[in-house]
């Protein structure tokens, strides 16, 4: 049940650093090349690396001092060997100009993994706020 | 030393979903039959899956859009190949009527947790408050 | 790639503990004997576990229900099989008289982890803030 937990947390670790830390690209590859980003702050579906790195750099650029804690990551369902859905809570904090430090917002990501060449990758997110 | 870990990652994410999002049985089924849940900000302790279905039920009711962010994640001591002590920290997190977001308080959870048919289920729960 | 991740969870779990809980002694034990501590927030490296030790307990006598929250933890690289690189955040959360909590900052941390007689222990750790 917890078989690729533990490499999905790995990913996500790494995600969260790399949109926090400008690395649009490598944000966008752990999406599979025609990954799916929806998240109801955003008016559009993102689609497929190139638009994900996009959407990435935009949201670094934007956001200075910002973080995206990811929490309470578990399997929700084992599709297959190499299909399964991964449900987190996903916090945006963010520390102000006079550093103080804020949590913006409380988001759910639904996220389907699946296996690619052995790798685990988002094949689609979709996220919901409170 | 860490051989349960992850899968008591997956069930206390899965937990925190469970009793977030209103699934009160489910959440209850994170506990043994005969599972305890104690804090001190109840009044008494919460005794099997009945009574905690209806307290998840409660707090669900009582609280919309709030979030139980489990951290800081380990096992304190192995006691058998069956039965481990892990704490944790949960923070309790709510979005208000104006879409700001309160960390409302840090608790710290001691829980002692036993295998059954081959599941690792709370048996015990004692929450601290700072 | 994920190989001494759940070790290093749990460490990180009972690190964050033990800080805050005054086990001062225990939080200097998960470095090195060597071990180092970097951060912007203290004036010169502390390193040693004598030195470290009185390090933690100065913290914990200075700081009352304050938590150490860890949260992102990922393998940033491997560089041996005993030898790694660990990326995380942590959020130093607390709660004041008025019993209201606050995120006081949010770090980043480095981690040079290395094991030693079979054990995964941090030899330098460098924390950056926001």
């Amino acid at each position: 049940m917890t078989g690729p937990l533990l490499e999905i947390l790995n990913l996500l670790g790494k995600q969260a650093h790399a949109i926090d830390g400008g690395a649009a690209r490598q944000w966008a590859e752990t999406f599979t090349h025609d990954g799916v980003f929806r998240s109801p702050t955003y008016p559009e579906p993102v689609r497929g690396r190139d638009a994900l790195t996009e959407f990435a750099a935009a949201f670094a650029a934007n956001n200075p001092r910002t973080h995206h804690i990811v929490t309470n990551v578990c399997i929700d369902r084992e599709i297959s060997a190499d299909e399964c859905l991964v449900k987190a809570n996903l916090l945006i904090v963010r520390t102000t100009s006079s550093d103080a430090v804020s949590v913006d917002r409380v988001t759910t990501t639904d996220d389907r993994f699946v296996r690619r060449d052995g790798r685990w990758l988002i094949a689609e997110r979709a996220v919901t706020r409170d």
